[in-house]
């Protein structure tokens, strides 16, 4: 009996990435393991059945677990999925580890060997792996595209006959992953481009890009290339330098998230009210509370003459290649373990066992355990 | 007396557009002008009233066109504000002459010397007045981002740690002003494009911005710089060949437009059926009918599982820039007959005779006069 991969359709509202390619499918079965996916998983990634070869297609997500020994997943299967997996079966995806006690009481009760690749240990061989930078890269690009779309100005240079038009002034705050995207792809389209972190170690990366840093003398480098959180002192100090740049700015996407934690409030109201008529922001964390003050996730809201835009599961917009990304994260995680169509978790394995969620009835992730006090 | 300049709000919905900016109106001053605004009239275009210097602000339109001596607008005013219109003032600005034979008797019943600048020559002098070129070139830049945004896929390369990501291929047809606009835009993003234009002077210009010219040995070089209507037979040969060029591209991007008539019907249902799943349509030409089979002016509408979407009004979702180029133009053109506070037409002029439709009670565009059979 060879390994089989179980592909589940996704159920959360406005989804439509999937957790494998035909590409990435054709690898799967190249380990020696036969796949099993969900009808339509594919369709709001815009595949058809028909580019995935040699793939047994079942009716329901219940089918899928019944059949699999290694379950994939984009973001974390429904309730009942997950109560119906086999004990000993392997879950591997997004599954939110920090927001949810139930969900991670249910893996650990049903016996589930849970991976959560947002608890990548982010050493080198696991960028291969890393979900969160291949996510946070399509993010940081299209929240550039809503900026530039919802401006009420050119953010290139534009020279016509009767004159020309200065480039927009696009703020970035936070360069991970997402905001070096974010600032790349605004230059791109033409944009003069500033760019803000609490790390200083970021400045280079920002100016490599071709754009400014602005430097607030405050830093808040941290532990495992995340940022830490920021004393009040220091934020006030932080708020006086930025509040220049936001009142400066046509375009402000901010980008700064702290994994497992509420996203730090940087933006305030008061900075708002002194930008510039017409400006438009862009907030990538409004889905876990948001840095803008006056973010609604999922709503574009006026606040004056200010447009707050607060897009929720922004790589969902873009499912053809963020599932491509999600597709190769997953495969480059398991399969160093498939070998002749069997699973062989290997528990010395510091990138998998970092990853690790629940296994064998055990909540395994210190860090999630104090999170949610279990 | 000084010369009146009066501003309109404009009434056509949605339309956020206006025909002065402040820096405009100091040069209208300049001149010797006194300025009337029509409250509110800036608000769509994110301009204050406090941005404009020493103008009078009105209540109403009829409280402007009772002032004015020359009516400045973006789109035609409503019936009942021309009705008010003083006989021998001057309306100026896009007045959509091409579509409607009662506003057209009502400006020459109401003895209104009217100049609409999309009967502007097409010849050199007059391209820093040319509105549609202004406004097209907004539109070109809006339908990339349109394009970039509702694509399922990256338009640049991108390289992440697990693997690369491929351009996508963008298709743009028509490469007059907001066509060549669209090419750049789609090029800055990372894109490879592909364009198409029944001229084929246009292959240079195409590929001085990167893009690739598509032949398909049809020509259609028409009077005054724009493109004439195609033969049967020739559709026919065009069709085939651009067929095998949408079939592959990810982003098709149509601009073909023809002055006062019906955009031609480029795109069909047949090659809207052979185009890849999840590949992005915009038809630039959707309120005049549309180049694609299946466009809806003002929807998103799937095709399969191809969206193809029909912007309209595209310039006014870009109002400080559109509405700065749209003033601009407009002070061109008028401004050479402003000299020392009063204004002295000069019916010698070929581009102020040439964009006149109407005068003294006369229908002045033969032109017009042909198409609406007055």
């Amino acid at each position: 009996m060879p390994l089989v991969i179980g592909v589940l359709k996704e159920t959360h509202p406005g989804e439509r990435r999937l957790s494998v390619v035909p590409d990435v499918v054709k690898k799967y079965q190249g380990l020696g393991a036969s796949v099993v996916m969900q009808k339509d998983a594919a369709k709001g990634a815009h595949f058809r059945d028909t580019d995935f070869a040699d793939v047994t297609w079942v009716d329901s997500a219940a089918d899928v677990v019944a059949a699999a020994d290694v379950v994939l997943c984009v973001q974390p299967p429904a309730a009942e999925t997950l109560a119906a997996m086999k004990p000993g079966s392997v879950l591997c995806g997004m599954l939110q580890p920090w927001y949810s006690t139930e969900r991670v009481q249910q893996l650990v009760d049903g016996q589930v060997t849970a991976f959560a690749l947002e608890l990548l240990p982010r050493i080198s061989r696991a960028q291969s792996m890393d979900i969160l930078s291949s996510q946070g890269a399509v993010a940081g690009y299209e929240c550039a595209l809503i900026a530039a779309d919802h401006s009420p100005k050119f953010f290139p240079m534009l020279t016509y006959a009767a004159g020309s038009i200065r480039p927009a002034k696009v703020l970035v705050i936070g360069a991970g992953v997402a905001g070096l995207q974010a600032i790349a792809t605004a230059r791109r389209i033409g944009a003069m481009v500033e760019a803000y972190d609490v790390r200083p170690e970021t400045r280079e990366q920002i100016e490599s890009l071709g754009a400014k840093f602005v430097d607030t003398g405050v830093s808040a480098a941290g532990a495992g290339g995340y940022a830490r959180e920021l004393t009040e002192e220091e934020k006030a100090k932080q708020a006086e330098r930025l509040a220049k740049a936001v009142a400066q700015c046509d375009a402000l996407i901010t980008t700064a998230a702290i994994p497992g934690r509420k996203a730090p409030r940087i933006i305030t109201a008061d900075m708002i009210a002194r930008m510039k008529p017409g400006a438009v922001v862009v907030d990538m964390a409004a889905e876990t509370g948001g840095n803008v003050e006056g973010t609604v996730a999922g709503e574009k809201v006026w606040i004056n003459d200010v447009l707050v835009i607060g897009p929720t599961n922004i790589p969902s917009r873009m499912p053809v290649h963020a599932s491509e990304m999600v597709a190769k994260n997953l495969f480059n995680f398991i399969s160093p373990f498939i070998k002749d169509g069997a699973l062989a978790l290997d528990w010395e394995d510091e990138v998998m066992a970092g990853s690790c969620l629940a296994h064998a009835g055990e909540l395994r992730h210190a860090g999630v355990k104090q999170a949610l006090g279990l």
